[in-house]
């Protein structure tokens, strides 16, 4: 997932200082069951700005920094795309000197169902080491949450993905065996929090 | 003026590797007669990407890198502003660990005659040093063109500007000594070339 | 101070790939009292890479990402100051659009005693939010450490130091009332972790 | 050649405003003949700072911009290598979220020769578009000049170099089919000008 992103606390301030609001990242969701149920969870992330990285940390988002861009609309000009079928839309995310991964999606149509794929909730986990030694201060899962769910019209069409081969991460284990399609939507959501559902540490110290 | 761009050639390829075709920019427009007939020109401008660097030097604009930052519209969500009356809109320059502008921009109405300050003709200097010696090898004054303007709605409201002091350039000698108002609009053009309306160095010469 | 670092694990093997084992940052080392007895503590701190801002956060160091630039010493070229009296260094750090400090120490001689300021040993606040809710998971004062400590030889001489007021942080109310002496030299240690000296979160509780 | 500069005009005063006179760049050097001559050229050159490209540009280097990182020597610490045997130096270029190239480099001993594949005079293309229309204001070669040449101590090894496929640029096409040696070690130089050889301009129009 590819996502272009605003945020802003509840005055908003951060809105007309715009380097402390704007941030791009990319994000791996996995696919997984967990007591038997669907689940999601991410792990691996990359984003371009400070303030995202710590919060992401702070809600079990394992975030490092990379150079991320994507195809963005624009309301006049020729140098944009339209929501029409065939426009294309690209997205690019490199770190460390290395690429990272890759995607085009083009358009078809609006989609009914939207992605399914990420529709489980999602569960994260939380880590903070110790000031010394082996065994982490905070090591948690955590079900990701937030409200106020506000979505745009939805796209979907074919879709290409490639993730680097030359990474620090093992992407290849995780890599898609077959892609489905490619979704283009806009979203916006308020996050209060995540939910513990289950402490690492605890388990480890008994 | 801040400026947030997407750009491609005829094709439009670009669009789909968006690092090279994205780019954010802050420029002067400083008002003057030529030949007593009122012109505009651009002293100075930065621009966050090398692409839109190397094209601005062939048209004239002398432009450096600096990181850029401007309030955008997401059409989802609460950590946007919207169209509307008392929506504000901010802008950041910097450039080599130095802030160079601040602006913030606060909506009132749709405007009738959008910005006047910059409808008289722009006129910059092309300039390309000699491979040795203090005769350049291009030295020339230029109309700036473009063809197929394209723009939406213009919104207008109250102003403020800040020029810093501690720059590489000297920008108090062109800060403005009162702000007029505001003007927040999207705007899409082509560019073939601009038109060479004196050639310095062949002045020189004479 | 300024810091222009290269960093590795014990194999050693970031230091081929330089991207993981390079950052500079700035910090601003504060002199208190602890219990009567002279302490330092490390209030704001900016560095240029991910690595080391997580790795920062995890030993009590509140990093945040900046642009940092420092002279620096080459062993040919008339384009680098030497070590020797009259040499200047300069160092530069802007965050966020903002230009946050500029230094220039301008060598005297070596030095004698090398800084004396910053002799005290330094606490600082580790602390890491809980998944929801206002009381932190980890909230601790720590001393922190080091081993092996490798130094050069230490030149002193008069410095200049500005910390800019159009910042995030309030840095008027920590800025220097006399600027001392500057210095100037290569510093290695081992970072093995911190010592725990308090814990906030549960005196809270108490 | 992975090269990490400090740079300044005669009076020395950006190497106090470190942000004006650091960059580092990496370029590839291409053998040739010219006339029966041996000559070399730089066909691709990437640099990570604005006022290299530019001046680069009026050179006759192709500059764009990248994100390269080298490993440096220290002069305390662990975590540097040393001139010596077995000590490895490690580079990397990324330009447009795509990797370009990597290198590592183990030392031996000291170099008799030094590298003797760039020994052969340097000729690049100096080019600036027209305001208009095909033909170039600017399009002709140039030898590489500069004086007072300083160099340090030279120490050769085994090389690897990786040039990558993915790239906006046709680096396969100038790969080397064989790698020989690398070479590390600090080189200064002082630049007026570069001689034009020919103006392919004026051939153009003939």
């Amino acid at each position: 997932v590819f996502a272009d992103w605003q945020s802003s606390t509840d005055g908003g301030d951060e809105l007309v200082d715009p380097s402390r609001s704007q941030y791009k990242e990319f994000f791996i969701v996995v696919n997984a069951l967990l007591d038997g149920e669907e689940m999601t969870t991410c792990p691996y992330i990359w984003v371009d700005r400070d303030f995202a990285l710590a919060r992401g940390w702070i809600q079990g988002f394992p975030k490092k920094l990379g150079s991320i861009h994507m195809t963005r609309l624009f309301s006049a000009g020729q140098a944009a795309p339209r929501l029409e079928p065939g426009a294309r839309f690209g997205a690019t995310c490199a770190a460390n000197d290395r690429q990272v991964a890759r995607m085009v999606v083009t358009l078809e149509h609006v989609s009914e169902t939207g992605p399914t794929v990420n529709d489980p909730p999602m569960y994260n986990t939380r880590h903070f080491p110790a000031a010394s030694g082996e065994r982490p201060d905070v090591f948690e899962m955590v079900r990701a949450g937030g409200r106020d769910r506000d979505m745009s019209e939805i796209w979907e069409g074919s879709a290409e993905l490639h993730l680097y081969e030359d990474t620090l991460e093992d992407l290849q284990a995780i890599a898609p065996r077959e892609t489905l399609r490619g979704y283009r939507f806009s979203f916006g959501y308020t996050v209060d929090g995540v939910t513990v559902v289950a402490r690492h540490r605890e388990e480890v110290t008994a």
